[in-house]
């Protein structure tokens, strides 16, 4: 099993670690400390050794940070995080803060004139920046989490690979090449890993999910690379891959090779450790703000990066099929959500193909469901019942493409309100599957199209409808997403999450999920150019679900059409008895 | 009449006045200068001594500026005039730009490097900074077109009058006061005439269209006015209206006045003439940047407001459903557009409450309908023919509100296109009348809601899908608007439009337009706060091109309800023969 269900987290142990923080942050004549969630690569995914925040408090979201005040400590959580807190800290010690509605900065000068400490290599330029605006005195220290934590796990020293040109589609020559020319400055600086990654071909073992290797680039005007990594993570075959003009260093060289530069140097400020700058400051190095060179290129994938992203999502199409028509005859029987997500992680691994899984499985019965990031751990378990929803959120790697899927599914009767919801929420889905637009719209411009359905009911989700995704990389990747704050126009090539939703706390939850690429659309009745999605996940909806009745004529077009191509495109890939379930849960709606 | 039909622009005479303004020109040592559109107060509809660009080049539309250089005069226009500016101008003297694909500083400065000359008292400060951030080099003159035009006709002197509280809903001290102790500085400076006459609670005549006086105010902080206006405007009962709080000025006194502010003063860099901010800069007196503080509160109606608004909506509705059925039984016959104003602008006076229309009525038939702001003259009159479309936008000013209604109509059968494509215009304006959504969102995010059943047939419109709407004012008012450039939240009381259009140049226009009023909706189911809009125009849309079976059985519900209103609403305000037309037009949709 690649999941884990044990909670690694211990809460009782907040009070004394926070006690003893307390101790080093008086010793450095500190009013407070902040611990993100956060490392040195700002990944959503980080490893053992960098996870201070659940070591110190006990929240294990992938999201939030601590401030540790003398007398207080608020951890800032977003609204998917709410229910979830109240059972992973101690509340006597640590303060629930609602995030983003309160900012760290008022609330710390609300509370504190004294300075507060940070590690300059887990905070970037723009949030101490946003701290220092709003009034906090900062100063950069050593990391007061890790003097106080004795068995603190090492660095990871994951084995990297290539990742062949076949699926890249370019050769890392040709992309090195290519920003090298366009990025502005003689050196661009490269801290996030499926950047790297994505810019050398090569793929890593550093931390779960994430099939990428921790380590800095400095990206020169000459096409050249300076490539900070432990060497014991680049074997034989990648030392030939990167070739030449791809210099090997010590990970702590960074510091002294900074300091060698001249300039102009770019630099993302919003990714970029503060202590970058800080060196590049101390030497009088002109910095060139910019962001990530990669970020762009990375986002608008190669078609050959596409094809692997289609075949990727056909097999996993396959194994998720094979589960659901498992989870049909088998639920609800003594099913508890872990056994569920342990059967899904067996469809994925018979695939022969499975790298990793590309987050933990969120599988939520009931109630749970409504808890939008949930993972289910022996402790909150919950028995499959009857007459309920459950929500099945996962996703895969493979190395020709990383998956990620939603359905929720009809265990028995889960009733009338459900059922209104799921077509509502199925609707939204439906809309931005459908939608085609002049070029040159950002995801904010159709964020509205998915909520429509569920606003109109006076009901709405707490997050964004879609999340930019990577090719056998991240699968939260940027600067694409379909959410009221996404300005970034949306482009060919570029692969989405459409994930609409809706959760009643402490009833249920619906959240419904296919990636989506962007592609030009057929030129315009003016002949202007529009831009559409193609789909690229191949799963039927629970058509048990579906208010057949109040959908429109084009709604209930793309279901039956949809269905009938899962139907044709899956079915070769499946055993019998899938075959059989496939066949008719891909029927056309009837009344 | 109202309405003229008559081309007062001179485009056979354009060359030779930009001849005699090139010799003004070089006599200011001067490489170019720039004829706005605007006056000194920035409003859409100007005095006839301020139609410069139109006296100049011939062309009127209600947008755009002429910049004439040495060797070449460029007219800038936006998409909805590209098609009308070619028969107004001589093509030989001046050359069309497409506005804003193409900006006035990058065409400058790759033309000439010498220095342009402005009138800093048609241009604002946000105007002038960009031409200099683009690099080009400006001086301020006074206007040379002024120089030129010799029996340029005297400054407006219209009669104001008092907008009673009953119908402004608030008293003209209440709201004097609430702005004084909100403004944030000592002094604010209002140059807009729709916000003099919300501020002050008076309306004026000095332009057509538009019941607002010329005049600039400076707003103290101990709540007094200093107003700027030709007292032969302003009559005793005026006079008594303003009391003593608001002291009466010439209008050349205001730079006197200004340069005796002590500061700081609040000033709208996005509106206020530029030669104000030039002489607060030059006596150093400080600034304060901020909008109009009257636009947002100007924006958000009071329940009086509302109420004439909806008094007047009915009236107006009454007006117009007498027309079309009067177009039912007449047209085609021998009509031309001419002939169709006249008898709807008829209809509107037969109210006996008519105070003006609210804008020249665009009634274009056929091909004409394609032209986005059309205004039919003796020389573009055309004869109404079987089988088109007549598409017909126009509005009124009465004292209680201030209406504008598009409906498109078809005049025998104008075919299948035509009834699809008026059937995706009206599924757009449908869903932004249903639409419901959490408070704080913008126009912006709503607009992809009335594009979407155009959008998926490869179709779209290039203007926005609402502005704001004044009560008993400018019936286009910012800041609120439904368009991809709209940040500002909705707020209730707003009242916008809703106009969706579809056009096929050369062929047929159709535009559905309703005006519209932010309110609060139900609570979510959450409890969170939503909001909707309330439906003012009550006028029915034309059934025959309505592709029933193509609607979903919400919008469906949502015409046949809105029609059911509307006959409820209006049958009892018009006459025999027009009372059977509504009822016939107002039965449920069939197939």
């Amino acid at each position: 099993m690649l999941q884990s269900f044990t909670t690694t987290a211990r809460p009782d142990l907040g009070a004394d670690r926070l006690a003893a923080l307390r101790t080093e942050m008086a010793r450095e004549g500190l009013g407070g400390f902040l611990i993100p969630r956060a490392d040195v690569h700002q990944g959503e995914y980080v490893a053992r050794r960098d996870e201070r925040l659940a070591w110190l408090t006990g929240f294990t979201g992938s999201a939030g940070f601590c401030v540790a005040l003398t007398d207080q400590a608020g951890v800032f959580i977003d609204g998917r995080y709410r229910t979830q807190i109240k059972g992973q800290v101690d509340l006597a010690a640590y303060t629930p803060v609602p995030w983003p509605e309160t900012q760290p900065g008022p609330w710390i000068t609300e509370r504190t004139k004294d300075v507060i400490g940070y590690d300059p290599w887990l905070h970037t330029h723009a949030e101490i920046t946003k701290l220092r605006d709003a009034g906090v005195h900062l100063r950069p220290v050593t990391n007061l989490v890790d003097r106080i934590w004795d068995d603190q796990p090492d660095a990871p020293m994951g084995q990297t690979f290539v990742q062949p040109e076949s699926l890249a589609g370019r050769s890392a020559a040709d992309k090195r090449a290519d920003l090298a020319a366009t990025m502005g400055a003689e050196t661009a600086v490269i801290t996030l890993p499926d950047s790297l990654a994505w810019l050398l071909n090569i793929r890593g073992s550093d931390v779960p999910r994430n099939p990428v290797p921790h380590g800095f680039a400095l990206l020169h005007k000459d096409a050249t690379v300076d490539l900070f990594i432990a060497p014991e993570k680049v074997g034989e075959k990648v030392r030939a891959h990167l070739g030449p003009d791809v210099r090997l260093h010590a990970p702590d060289d960074i510091d002294s090779a900074l300091r060698r530069l001249t300039g102009p140097v770019r630099l993302d400020a919003a990714t970029a450790p503060i202590a970058i700058r800080q060196i590049l400051l101390d030497c009088g190095t002109k910095i060139v703000e910019g962001d990530d060179p990669c970020r762009l290129p990375k986002a608008r994938k190669t078609e050959a990066e596409l094809q692997g992203m289609r075949e990727a999502h056909l097999r996993d199409g396959a194994a998720v099929v094979e589960f659901l028509a498992w989870l049909d005859r088998t639920a609800p029987g003594d099913l508890t959500e872990i056994s569920v997500v342990e059967a899904l992680e067996g469809f994925r691994r018979a695939t022969n193909a499975l790298h990793d899984i590309s987050f933990e499985t969120i599988c939520g019965a009931g109630p749970n469901g409504a808890i939008m990031h949930y993972r289910v751990t022996h402790d909150s378990d919950r028995k499959i019942e009857n007459d309920q929803l459950l929500l099945v959120d996962s996703g895969a790697q493979y190395v020709d493409g990383t998956t990620d899927i939603t359905r929720t599914i009809a265990i028995g009767d889960p009733g009338d309100e459900a059922r209104d919801c799921y077509t509502r929420v199925l609707r939204g889905l439906i809309a931005v599957s459908r939608a085609r637009w002049p070029k040159g719209l950002a995801g904010r411009d159709l964020d509205a199209l998915a909520r429509f359905p569920l606003w109109v009911d006076g009901r709405d989700y707490d997050h964004g409808t879609g999340h930019g995704v990577g090719a056998f990389l991240s699968v939260h990747e940027g600067p694409q997403r379909i959410a009221r704050i996404s300005e970034v126009p949306l482009e060919p090539g570029m692969i989405l999450s459409n994930e609409p939703g809706y959760y009643r706390e402490g009833a249920f939850g619906i959240r419904l999920e296919n990636l989506i690429a962007v592609e030009p659309a057929p030129r315009m009745a003016d002949d202007r150019t529009q831009l559409r999605f193609e789909t690229l996940t191949f799963v039927p909806f629970d058509r048990r679900l579906i208010l057949t009745a109040t959908l429109s004529a084009e709604e209930r077009a793309w279901i039956d059409a949809y269905h009938a191509e899962v139907a044709a495109r899956i079915a070769p890939r499946v055993g019998d008895a899938a075959k059989d379930w496939l066949i008719a849960a891909t029927q056309p709606l009837v009344g």
